[in-house]
């Protein structure tokens, strides 16, 4: 990362939020689930915390949304703590898929697993592994916590949408358990799964996770341990190679920051050592990630040396 | 067919039982539903009835099984009746598909319907097409009349069994909600299914079902017609076709006879115009079709003429 | 078929080419191969031969085309004859495909061999199986005889332009190839195919190898036996299986005409034991079959009771 | 990486080469290339330079073998510094592909490029786009110039053996040109490709390509650009997603240094902005990387601190 002043990244900050803004037309929010069709597509904020704690914001970093498939690296990282590395890669690959991320066919070809748990296959295996160690409420304060939120709630209304939509996710739910990977109660894995996506975060939340991962597991704020180097390490590695669906290879060649995007509008990128980002920015690209967050990274990632091989 | 007496065709009956007889080591008895597990595979019967009303039988031909797969000639038929072919045919196609039973592959790849009405998703499909127009009670009637067999029972064992292992077929059925083919409740496609399968026939049934299909649609025990000459006409072509599952072409060639398997060992065959033929043989080939009665069709076949082109 | 007299069976010909003639405009020539679409595609003729050596015929039936896709049939044909039925089909399958018929997908999942001998992987695995026992020079003859037509030439330009925009079928003789499929020259290979694709007929010849086919591979006009009862019977079975690529299925319920067809606008329809049908129509649907072929042979089917289960 | 002198490394490259040749047992030499598999399974060696130019050396680290796969590599750079970065990836993707390195399938349902340019679709695609402005020998050059190595030749042996089982990657190439993606002459990209496959180089060649990578382009030993800093930064990434072929996410996961394989026994391995290294071992996993040389890298990467995100 370059050596700059307060004042310079602010402005650049300002800068990227204003390159993101033009490209919003071109996007959509998502109206696959009904309540998130309702979300204003103009909407755009972020927030970047340094591991010396400063905080940058611009935009509207404080509005909340749905955290939809970013839940996916919370849930892997409590898997990863509560159920150990072997548990968790005998059920569910770390391959990048090259498909879309509701894909059943490379689930049903490639039979004992699915590819990896950024993809709805894997998240929901993951979910069943979770759930004889912790319950909802138990992951709801592990997401306040690795997020230093507490003010994430579910938003009922989105779940509901959520669980009347939900027949794709039910199909990979119920040919996971036809395969044997997901052993527990297919209804409780749903929903699980479908509670996981509908926590209400901010930027400022998921720049607080990316933080958190980016200095290896030790909260910034509280000193604690929360998470351990090794299980930051799998989960920074996992939203590099699998964090943007099948946009993910290009996304790193072209902006080389570990990024796990939600079709909530979320984005939560990790410059390793350096520091955390969050993104909300409603309007989504073809392949399901935000389309002026994409853009606000590259412009980062250049101006501010942001690529992992840069 | 060859003009033979009835005591040449019962010598012919005898041999090819005696021919079937000697695969059935190379089979297996279904197991991935508990209850079909529990069979013996030596049973072995068939009946085959000619349009005179001449019945021909040998072996365990008025034994009880389950029909499973045989069962989706008769809602084709009904969806036909109650529906019309292009309500049917809307839902779900006519073109074999090369893949097996219970593939999700080819209809997710193959967004807008199911391959054909003889794999599961598009039976579910069919199921559910059915459902505001008849109800569980209605089939059954018209199965113990289509197979003019009043003796037809659902089997509860059978039934519970298969509800109890049915993930992967409730995968198929959210994925086909999930592409909005099934309109209907899931859960009453997939009980209508699963009831369907679970309906305890006897070989003579299963010939008389054929037989039904054979001459056109008109009952040759009663006179009355229950189907008409298309869907009659429909239902043969589509066994034809598609009735062996991926197996299908090469048994269309070596065989020739329109054919519906099931995995409770039953056979559905019909020599247009001439006879209807139905065997239970439990032991099955790895495509899920009876190893002896595929034996016995070949040697009836050859010995009577009853290829299609011979 | 229905008993009618000679001017009846004239004018349902003349109905069903008006029919047909109708569907022209919403079908395309081949434009993948140059020569092909150079043809107009408002050319349409037929001729129809009956087992007594009647013959009927209509518009442009004895307009020159190449019979591309219909050779398919002559060299399983001759295939059989020469290497014999195991030979054959421990080479390629008899299952359809439920793909398109220059599909090298279910190829390379499905490794041991093309799915049936009417796609263009199985034909070009049927040519490397003759091209030991059979030059050209050799196949020319026989089709000649099979099509009772001595002015079979090879059409030079197209030939050279099929040659010219080959590569797809080449990538599908390499892969056959590195699945040890073909074990002759890859080039040898795709010189007899292209040749027998190259071949030029008119729906006369078509209609003279369908009523060979129809009668069990006798010649009609000469009284030789050119093909044996049982090469008659495979060749028409998977015609009907498979002859309409992946519109087979369809076209056996709606038609039920064993067909082969052509995208040099061919059409060879066989009624078993009753008559030679061949169409030339250029027009072709999205499936690559003569559009007004289709039209043409679904009216006959249901004016002269044509179908396999009528 | 850690801070460790001269004799503690060289102690751990021992060690590491220790552990590596445990596992050589269960590997294989690639056989489908005749010439490969008379390589003796038990050499191996490794090459590990800093960007101080401090060389460590072990065990077979100055034998030749064949690149192969390893140069997808070096022409993937030549393609970028020659074609530009658009005119590559209007070409080929960058997305993993989750499938093994010589699949069409993907490229077949996939229609306007190949997934990336480590499998062989893609790197034969990348040689058609090199092809207009490079010839072989030029290629030759670039190599020797890259990996600081003026020895590199080409092995005719392997070269001749390799074309003489080239039948998939012919099958790949005429794909390619029958989509249009190759739009030069098919034999030539051919050529292009196995010939750089066949360079013969050394663990300690490898070690020099991954070092000139990892400081960004310009050569340690001569302080000459002879790469851009983005040329670096692409291939870097590429091979970090793509490199190991269908295993490369769970190597990322595990090793978490970017690395690109070869069937030959090659690896080329980065870590960024610290040091390159190259390892031969010829006995591969079922994957097609060499099996020793992963364990060697994971030790390493434990050992001294290597992963991307340690």
């Amino acid at each position: 990362m370059k050596n700059l002043n307060k004042n310079e990244i602010s402005k650049i900050l300002e800068n990227a939020l204003e390159e993101g803004r033009k490209v919003i037309p071109n996007g959509h929010v998502a109206t696959y689930i009904p309540q998130l069709g309702t979300v204003d597509p103009n909407l755009l904020g972020i927030t970047m915390i340094t591991k010396d704690g400063e905080m940058f914001t611009a935009g509207d970093w404080d509005t909340r949304f749905t955290i939809q498939s970013v839940s996916k690296t919370i849930s892997l990282a409590v898997a990863l703590e509560l159920c150990g590395r072997e548990a968790v890669f005998s059920t569910v690959g770390m391959e990048p898929s090259g498909e879309a991320f509701n894909s059943l066919v490379e689930l049903d070809l490639n039979s004992n697993k699915p590819y990896n748990p950024m993809i709805n296959s894997g998240a929901i295996a993951v979910e069943s592994l979770i759930i004889p160690k912790a319950s909802f409420s138990d992951m709801l304060l592990f997401s306040k916590r690795f997020c230093n939120d507490p003010g994430i709630t579910l938003d009922e209304v989105t779940y509901n949408s959520e669980m009347a939509h939900s027949a794709r996710n039910r199909a990979i739910a119920y040919l996971l358990q036809s395969k044997d990977i997901i052993k527990t109660d297919v209804d409780d894995s749903m929903v699980l799964y479908t509670r996981m996506c509908s926590l209400s975060v901010t930027s400022k939340s998921l720049a607080s996770l990316a933080l958190l991962l980016a200095v290896g597991g030790v909260s910034p704020a509280t000193g604690e341990r929360l998470l351990s180097t090794e299980t930051c390490s799998i989960v920074k590695t996992i939203m590099l190679t699998c964090g943007m669906y099948d946009g993910s290879g290009e996304f790193a060649v072209n902006v080389g920051i570990p990024t796990k995007s939600g079709v909530g509008g979320g984005l939560l990128s990790v410059v390793d050592k350096e520091l955390g980002i969050g993104i909300y920015g409603p309007a989504l690209d073809a392949k399901g990630n935000s389309i002026a967050g994409k853009v606000i990274l590259k412009y980062l990632a250049d101006e501010l040396d942001l690529h992992l091989f840069s």
